[in-house]
């Protein structure tokens, strides 16, 4: 298989879209990935997308897509892992390029999720459950994660503020990300006082509703040596699968699929979580980014809440966590996720993160998750 | 890259399923496929789906069916292209097993659609097509493809007798096909005076609404001949995307995308329309065989007509085409169709296709489209 790099990365400002199409929001954005690759041509393409079906009424949107980015006849495939879909087209591109089938393959997430309500948009969220033994009996996401959050408290003593805390770091982070739908900063107090939503999880730490894409080019690592590119290698990949239904699990508290996601793509960059130098991670809600970096192997099991309250996950801390924004603050456009974080570590690696540049980040990794953890990706970059 | 074998296939009896769910109807028949493949582990898994979110309310289904299947934690992936998703899950799967990556795939299709109404099943068909320039403004596939008719039979006299030939050899075929949900003989006087849908398309021009699901199992060649397996070599592989509005082509009665994908294949197997043995084409309506045959390069553009009147297209013609019974008579479960040419090619290469079995059938095609054509898969198997 041979090595692949990112040599272009694309995002445009996300938030309530509602003058922008599907198609609109996701062509300027792979237009500014290509740019920055200085690639007009493509070979194949991946999108990652949760729901068109459900939020617009457009499936077959990868075809529509090379289309209006004026790279028909070229193959153009939709994947999805509910809302790590984002993540599942970089490792499918990854694949493909690493395979010798094709060169220059752009890899890219979208979700226009503001056409529809609330009520709408919450049930085709909640499609990323199991609708049969879930979503029927009335569990939407934010409670999934409610009880995930419950049951960390008890087992592992994990606050109230601690949760907090999540919100506070990544709303500090993306105040300093231009393309961030929410770039405020927040306060323990204002998290803990706002409006409860699925006890003990408040609208503050919840990930919003977003419109956005997000877009990165990839090829053969000779090939981008030869065009001078920077390079951004992807050492290391995995992808892992658990149940749907969180009433399946041994322990709601641990994120089986992250823990064996991130076990394959460290072995395959020969890489440890003391070698990395930022992470990305799925904070849909504040606990997942607890969960999250436990089952990734930066803190002890049990010891993720302590983790962020200590600043071990802010930057400048012994592990940046989400230095993005996160999915709390940059936002959620379910489909685009993951596709968004590649752009972040990308961006991190060059040294171009401006004011939220991670100093001598030369390794970042992303995780990007699908409903309460049933999928989740894993990959590993290195600037060379 | 290396060469790649289909090892197992299965396929359940189709039709209104209404006492089986999606996971059931698509556990049952992967289960068929590793029994046939002689394995009981998977390294990795695609599934074709176009809308279980529409149609079901589920999405994320790959991973849950991952899970009912036992196969937890590999990877999981629900792939989408309209109605060639299940074509797109081989390629996918193709590419996989040829990079190294992983060894044992199961390459599958699945769409569960007469738990919704007519008028939902037609709307969510209809997400396959331009909803902004298409189906906002009335148009279902019904008339697409009788657009397409319409301009086939002025620009090159194809009669209304020989789209009715294209269902009489399809239903013929398909009596003899045990999983067919229509297995009965249909006369041309029967569909030129069959409910008018959209003239000049007749019902019985029409491929039904069905609950189905087919699946295969690949790994590396030299895998296979070490389980003693009959090798089904997996030789070409194409994939082309053209405008998903018919409104956007040049001639709306040539499918562009199903010329270059068979362009693709043709050459990476180095094969010409004269080496196939059969081929499996996606008759979504009876034009659609008709264009199809003339983009794959088996007969003169504007002679599809003609060669079906002519018995050039029967079992034990010049090029047999759709001894399955195709989409018209065998359904069409749009995930599940294009895993389900896979069983039938690979079937008939090893000479079990019983009363419908091709004589000394060698090389077979698979070819499956979403939409109008917006999207085509194109597939070369030769037994060895």
């Amino acid at each position: 298989m041979r090595d692949v790099a990112v040599i272009g990365v694309g995002i445009t400002k996300w938030g309530e879209l509602w003058e922008k199409s599907l198609r609109t929001i996701f062509v300027e954005t792979a237009l500014l990935a290509l740019d920055d690759a200085g690639v007009d041509r493509l070979d194949s393409m991946y999108v990652g997308c949760m729901t068109s079906g459900l939020f617009v009424g457009q499936e077959h949107i990868a075809s529509m897509l090379a289309d209006y980015l004026g790279q028909n006849p070229i193959p153009a495939a939709r994947v999805e892992t509910a809302c790590s879909s984002g993540g599942l087209a970089l490792r499918l591109g990854y694949i493909e390029v690493a395979s010798g089938m094709n060169d220059v393959v752009l890899v890219g997430g979208i979700e226009k999720m503001t056409d529809v309500s609330g009520y709408e948009a919450t049930y085709a969220l909640g499609t990323a459950a199991d609708q049969e033994y879930e979503g029927y009996h009335g569990l939407t996401f934010p409670g999934l994660y409610a009880l995930m959050a419950r049951a960390h408290m008890d087992k592992y003593g994990t606050t109230r503020e601690q949760l907090a805390q999540v919100a506070v770091k990544n709303h500090q982070n993306g105040s300093k990300n231009p393309v961030a739908q929410f770039p405020f900063k927040v306060t323990v107090e204002q998290v803990v006082n706002s409006v409860m939503i699925a006890d003990p999880l408040r609208i503050l730490d919840c990930s919003p509703i977003t419109d956005g894409a997000a877009a990165a080019i990839l090829c053969p690592v000779e090939m981008a040596k030869k065009m001078n590119k920077p390079i951004i290698k992807i050492i290391g990949t995995g992808h892992a699968t658990d149940t749907i239904a969180l009433s399946s699990r041994k322990d709601i508290t641990w994120l089986e699929a992250t823990y064996q996601a991130a076990k394959q793509a460290y072995a395959m960059a020969d890489k440890k979580p003391e070698d990395i130098d930022l992470v990305e991670v799925h904070d849909c809600f504040t606990i997942a980014e607890i969960c999250v970096t436990e089952a990734l192997g930066f803190v002890e099991k049990g010891k993720g809440g302590k983790a962020v309250e200590e600043g071990v996950t802010a930057i400048g801390g012994k592990i940046p966590v989400n230095t993005s924004g996160g999915l709390k603050s940059k936002g959620h456009p379910v489909g685009a996720t993951g596709a968004a974080q590649i752009v972040e570590i990308v961006e991190q690696l060059r040294g171009q993160a401006g004011d939220r540049q991670v100093k001598n980040a030369r390794i970042g990794m992303a995780q990007n998750m699908g409903g309460s953890g049933g999928s989740t990706l894993v990959h590993i970059f290195e600037r060379e």
